[in-house]
């Protein structure tokens, strides 16, 4: 009964961060076609005091790639946070899985253990590896993969869970 | 760089599960508190072809007892999807994390490679037990959790972040 980090972590993020490619190519294809500006997109948000749609694909970002990177004892890259356009978050999400990727297997030994310090905003959390990955690094990259796909499908982007769940891939 | 299934399965699902109780928790109090009915709540949708917030528990509920369940070999309980309130889906939600949690340790052995077969509405998926956690059990449940959220939000509900990462729990 035994897993491994690797297969939850680098394999279980980079098909998340797909898919929400996939996703974000459907939304910039819905306003292309409907021919209005697909910044109105890159800005929506849910609520007045919600994140707009380009904030939620930053943060699922930044979430993998930190996430992969603690994991496994690595530095994560520091990205910019200045994409203008649908073209622009998904290079910064192709960057993203590259990296993510390219985590080595063998520095994911004992992973679970490792102990994990994460900066906040006014404090350090601080967590053991399994623990980083079951309740922060996971659930919070579906948590902005989701908002992102409903602020697309609240504004009309045809969009079903298959999108969600296997992208560009074939069904299950 | 192992890790049991268990962690990834019963810990991750129950813990999820508690978290969205606690969001509908809020969900419920915000609407006693602007005096006007719940169910208005429950029956709220952020796409008119989407499914409202009672459906969105309901079918993470589902994928959570149906994932613990298959992993380990064992029948999931059928529920009869008759919740009318918040109360109603809030012991849905706790009758599901105590069955996930019943599930024998001994009874995930080896549920990496089990065989899965998930009917569908036309046809009947194959998975094999590492990809069902990773690709269809997880995803689902953070999407419909996340969603729930998301429609509660839309609707005013004062909830952060927080509440979907750790509930009731206290902060990490």
């Amino acid at each position: 009964m035994k897993i491994s980090v690797h297969a939850m972590s680098v394999e279980l993020l980079a098909s998340a961060l797909s898919n929400l490619s996939a996703v974000l190519e459907k939304g910039h294809a819905h306003a292309v076609a409907r021919k209005f500006d697909p910044a109105v997109l890159l800005a929506a948000r849910l609520a007045p005091d919600m994140f707009p749609l380009t904030r939620q694909v930053q943060i699922a970002t930044d979430v993998a790639k930190g996430g992969a990177a603690r994991l496994a004892g690595r530095e994560p890259p520091k990205f910019e946070d200045n994409e203008q356009t649908f073209e622009e978050l998904r290079t910064r999400l192709a960057r993203t899985i590259d990296f993510v990727k390219s985590t080595p297997a063998s520095a994911l030994e004992g992973a679970e253990d490792r102990d994990i310090k994460l900066p906040a905003r006014d404090r350090t959390l601080e967590f053991k590896g399994l623990e980083y990955l079951q309740r922060f690094v996971i659930p919070n990259v579906f948590f902005h993969s989701t908002m992102a796909y409903a602020i697309l499908r609240h504004n009309g982007v045809e969009l079903g869970k298959k999108d969600f769940l296997t992208g560009n891939g074939p069904a299950f």
